[in-house]
């Protein structure tokens, strides 16, 4: 196998206005890859201030979300957001991320999925006032699991 | 913006027993993106021996299809292949693309979309016992439009 030549490097959601994002397209794909082959979906996050997750769990400005239907009620996946309610220390909470804060889809058994370039020049959750206070018992481990955590699949720019 | 930090390079497609490829879901993501934004889908296959398309219209073993709702009739895009069928010169012909062999899905209008490794170590048509005759009438350009042609996003390994 070998690289099919040097592609232009520029970025694919580096939108026309009124064109829409790929990104949207391919997390809904990758999310159904997982749920088909009886993977659990992780979800990694770059928090901003339009992100709405339990900044209690949030470390370094990000969290890993499982999205599994195990975990995640009332998933909705537009191309705009993707918004769940999910029970944290027993508490349900209400969840919505920017489709352009997701930083990777992967499945937490091997790590296959994609990552994504995210914009982070953007207002952080630090920046914005919000505190990240000590977790007690996070949802999910913070970082993926051993042996094969890390996305597989890598989107260029 | 940067990257990400630097993954491993191992295919996502590399797969254990039962594992399905998130190329195929993939595929389809990116059609309905082309679809849902009024572009045209084009799909760049190597053609190899279990790949079924017009011969004539084969050139160095790829072909660039058109796989829009205008041209291609009945299109089914499972976990295995991509079917059709598509006029050619006026004749109606069954067209059938192992997900293996598709190189690049992107719409035409702007090159956006994504490519695929292939393996061309396989049989290619050319190896095949198939001759590439000289086409009368392609029914799509041989190379994407100019401007745009390239898909913008790339799969590693």
């Amino acid at each position: 196998m070998r690289p099919r030549g040097t592609l232009p490097a520029t970025l694919p959601y580096g939108l026309a206005v009124n064109e829409t994002s790929t990104k949207p397209y391919l997390l809904r794909a990758l999310y159904e890859w997982c749920v088909d082959n009886g993977f659990t979906p992780y979800l990694s996050v770059v928090v901003d201030a339009a992100t709405r997750v339990p900044p209690e769990y949030v470390r370094n400005g990000e969290i890993v979300l499982n999205i599994g239907p195990l975990a995640a009620n009332r998933l909705k996946m537009t191309n705009e957001s993707i918004d769940f309610s999910a029970r944290f220390g027993g508490a349900a909470r209400e969840l919505s991320i920017p489709v352009a804060q997701v930083a990777a889809l992967y499945a937490r058994e091997n790590g296959h999925g994609m990552s994504f370039e995210i914009d982070r020049t953007k207002t952080p959750l630090e920046a914005s006032g919000q505190a990240a206070a000590q977790p007690s018992a996070p949802p999910e481990p913070p970082a993926p699991a051993p042996g094969g955590g890390k996305p597989t699949l890598r989107v260029i720019k």
